[in-house]
């Protein structure tokens, strides 16, 4: 049985059901495992001997809510994490998560950063985690993030992506070519339609969905292996598509 | 500089300046990662192919709570996990937690479940994790604990403890000889005043503590490794004690 692409759809179905008084998960816990599950991703693909220093892209949602989740976890695991958060979220969830990475030290870029103070971090940045845009995005991208993801692109940096590549559609994937080009993915819950045929190395995080749900959304989820949080999939290019 | 032994008083003041607003962390995020340490532990000490049926006892505070969450854990790491919770915490995350693991197919004995049926529970388990009382606890041990701590010690199953073994005073340990005599230790944050001579195995989870924090409680904490959230630390018996 394949595993299961989701629609933009489905993606937000689970994620309610995964929240609601049948699933009974609260935002915090699942932000907590989604986030540990990017930072295991970065550090398996990226050493911390050669990539140390992590530029943390996040956007407004609670993309970005994993992102700094992983962010703190990465100061944890010994990486040089800075944010690149041109836009905080207003949820307060998402400031705490902020404020437990100030107290990690973490340091936060300002919010009204320019192109060029943009363009030296990056410069300084030996990996990116790609955490602004998730599967309830619908284009076109805005300022900021428009210049923002060509900064980003243009600096050759390698990038890990969270659950969609930013500037990606949720289906169709980076048709109108305007997204990232990460290396590597981690898909959280099961991956999106849009990156059916993602090329890098595709890891899937969120050891968390409920047998009863996998089931009942036949998501036909891969073993992960002993006590990770993550499970690197195979190649799309090694796939039957 | 030595790892610090925790009073009961300071592993509080820790909990509480963790949650306070400069500490910033949930106790729906704090649970949820000392529940996966405690879910590492096991797995780490007890493979699933030889031990792979858990008996989680679990007690009616937030360490209760970190024992649902490693059930859940458990569970998605391929053990067989049974809970025995005699006495349901009140708290609503408590709820959620116990709803999250019915939600894993995960089952749990009836609370007033007979001294007969308890033994058939442990003789039935390969292991048990045991999260009854953590550093809050004040003896002496009140029913039904006190017969089921007995039962759980006569069953000679190995028992994996969260912080402070049950029955144990958070300072000055077993002294009084009622409490479990676990194979493993899982101590949360720092270890307390009360384990300092515990001669098993001892793990060290809780890798959620700021720098800030570990240097003005001058935890001294050791380097995890990897992207681990547990360390073993060394041995009792080859500490200078």
């Amino acid at each position: 049985m394949a595993l299961r692409y989701l629609t933009a759809k489905v993606a937000q179905q689970i994620d309610e059901e995964l929240m609601n008084s049948a699933g009974a998960f609260s935002l915090d816990q699942l932000m907590e495992l989604a986030g540990l599950a990017c930072a295991q991703t970065l550090a398996k693909a990226y050493n911390k001997e050669k990539y140390p220093r992590v530029l943390v892209c996040c956007g407004p949602g609670n993309q970005g809510g994993d992102g700094l989740v992983a962010a703190r976890h990465l100061g944890m695991f010994g990486y040089q994490p800075t944010i690149y958060m041109p836009k905080p979220g207003s949820k307060d969830i998402y400031k705490r998560l902020h404020k437990q990475c100030s107290n990690m030290k973490i340091s936060t870029l300002p919010p009204e950063v320019s192109p060029d103070s943009l363009r030296d971090a990056l410069s300084s940045s030996d990996v990116v985690l790609d955490a602004i845009f998730g599967f309830s995005f619908k284009g076109p991208v805005r300022a900021p993030f428009d210049s923002a993801l060509q900064l980003i692109s243009s600096s050759r940096v390698p990038i890990v992506s969270v659950d969609i590549p930013s500037g990606w559609d949720v289906e169709k994937g980076n048709a109108e070519g305007v997204g990232l080009n990460p290396d590597v993915l981690i898909s959280l819950t099961a991956p999106k339609e849009g990156v059916r045929s993602f090329g890098g190395r595709h890891f899937l995080g969120g050891r968390f969905v409920p047998i009863s749900m996998a089931e009942k959304f036949e998501l036909n989820l891969p073993n992960y292996p002993g006590f990770d949080q993550i499970v690197e999939l195979p190649r799309a290019d090694s796939q039957k598509l």
